[in-house]
């Protein structure tokens, strides 16, 4: 453990802001009576999975099935897959993983609806869908309208699937320009689903789940009445580009890379161990350009990290900075979900002093 | 095997062209009698480190201590971290790893020197240094002139430390406009250091090794009397980098990401199930943009990936394109060193077809 503590660059987990921010979502949905099923590709770390549901989940959401199934292995019993399944090796294990728990999988096409229903056929199971809408990220999805309640009729005639409702992921929130425009996004979102569901029930449709969320939205779509379900990620963490958007304050940041000054070789030019492969290249998800530099140096305002190069990162220093080989210093990534991806394991600290080491298991799950 | 070569994504090197890519550095630096010193950071596989020693390489290049350890535990006997290591708990590592291989090590500084120094008195050693050169990438290293020649002369005065050369890397080669200006970038980066080694050695510093490399630089450093060692990493891949730098051609590139179209939910958009944490964000690496999309559709002119989010690639189509739900596309990535740290694995295939399974050993290893 000390080890670790010294050897750079690490990711390091401030557990008690982590803690605090799992509850403060949880307390969101409880006084708005609405489900939450967080998604865990921001941490892909079991034990905050449980965390989750410890603090009043009812499931978990995963982008991809190694991660849903890295999650069951763990005792998670309950989890969507955000996601479209396609093709026969995938769906193979699919139906492995519905057999022991309680799995639900997106849908946007009757193409791979009829593959889910077959394979649901093929191994004797129900398989609950929720379809896919897109309500401005074009992304995947149906836009709402007819082909939504045409779809669900489909589905609704096929006894191996179970339509349980409909779910949206308004990623476009990403390139707000502020936090008005988040708002405006999220109610938007969840205004647009609660509508569709209201249109699908008239069809003859009933819609169970109305599920939506991102973090950005999440607390402006939870507004709206009609829909049942949240879906945030990477709130139990937070980041620059969260700050960016308005969406929470340095304080509740909960995920840091610390590094080392290897090199200073020039008056304005310091050179640490962390470059792309511990911090990402995100300057914003979905192409937009929201933050400066590439992470925040905590409590050094004077340094700017410009460049990154694959182990490298190269920062520009105020002339009034000091700063030496062998300085340690903690940052605040652009998006914690993909540095998370980046390290085996990650330091969990409580006021500074290191607590645990959690294993980023679902890490590399992409399949 | 049979289900890894379905399921997507995956990361998949031909065989074939990844020897003759070995080959063909190994055939450039014996006929200019030059040493070859591959960095391992661009595959982070042992087979094929081990693979390019016995094509000819004298040993291999490693950016983190944490690859070079992985490397001397597949049985590679001779590594240079071209990079500054510093704090204690490292120190401690690099001298445990210098006393079974032949190591060397970066330094800049001579604060980083006296660390060096100490470990390797307290320790019995005597480390191999060289000292790295600024030659325009301006990151790491010193600029050359006196501070050289005067950190040189330092060195040589601690008998536990032996000063082997100089080195650098002409990253800013990756801002290049084109093939001209590659060019004139590693000629320059040869003749710097060339004039720098003549400097030293009139200066009374006996300079062993001039070390200089990048796959794009290679070829023009390589004709500079003077320069004795070439440390390329990329060239064993190749990517759409290096397509656009016009260093490689579409044929010479071993790395692949193969991925599943999963919706189809509008005519000129398609969805792939490989986002940024498959392909990465990587557009030009030091900040240029030299690439259209985040990567190349092989066979397929008329798609370009236009976003990524974390697990979703979104493609744009030609209104000509013909592209369904569970169809297979293979890219050629921008940038194949970060994109090699996202996968455990990769498949090796010979002729299209699956051949072996290839563990990315020191991934993720940035300490």
């Amino acid at each position: 453990m000390e080890e670790l503590l010294f050897d750079t660059p690490v990711a390091v987990v401030d557990l008690d802001k982590l803690e605090k921010n799992i509850e403060q979502m949880a307390a969101l949905c409880r006084a708005r009576g609405i489900a939450l099923r967080p998604h865990i590709k921001s941490h892909k770390i079991p034990e905050i999975a449980l965390a989750q549901l410890k603090a009043g989940a009812i499931g978990i959401t995963a982008a991809k099935l190694g991660e849903a199934e890295e999650m069951a292995r763990a005792g998670v019993k309950d989890i969507f897959i955000a996601n479209q399944i396609t093709g026969p090796a995938k769906l193979k294990r699919l139906a492995a993983l519905a057999a022991g728990i309680k799995l639900s999988v997106g849908v946007d096409s009757w193409r791979n609806a009829r593959e889910l229903d077959q394979i649901a056929r093929e191994t004797g199971l129900v398989l609950d869908v929720l379809v896919e809408i897109d309500t401005g990220l074009h992304r995947c999805g149906l836009e709402p309208g007819p082909q939504v309640i045409e779809l669900a009729k489909k589905l609704r005639e096929r006894p191996s699937l179970h339509l349980k409702g409909i779910f949206t992921h308004a990623g476009h929130a990403y390139g707000a320009r502020g936090p008005a425009q988040v708002e405006e996004i999220g109610r938007d979102e969840g205004q647009v689903m609660a509508q569709l569901a209201r249109q699908l029930k008239a069809a003859g449709t009933p819609v169970e789940v109305v599920s939506v969320g991102s973090t950005p939205t999440a607390r402006h779509a939870a507004q709206v009445p009609g829909v049942t379900e949240l879906r945030p990620g990477n709130y139990v963490f937070y980041d620059a580009i969260q700050l960016a958007l308005g969406v929470a304050a340095v304080g509740n940041c909960a995920l840091t890379v610390r590094a080392t000054v290897i090199s200073r070789p020039a008056p304005d030019r310091a050179v640490i161990d962390a470059g792309s492969k511990a911090l990402n290249l995100d300057k914003g998800a979905h192409g937009a350009s929201l933050v400066r530099g590439f992470g925040i140096v905590l409590g050094r305002p004077g340094l700017t990290i410009e460049r990154l190069s694959e182990e490298h990162g190269i920062l520009a220093l105020d002339p009034a900075e000091i700063l030496d080989v062998g300085d340690v210093v903690e940052i605040i990534p652009n998006h914690a979900c993909t540095v998370i991806n980046l390290f085996d394991t990650v330091l969990g600290t409580r006021k500074g002093k290191a607590a645990e080491v959690l294993r980023v298991a679902a890490r590399g799950k992409s399949r």
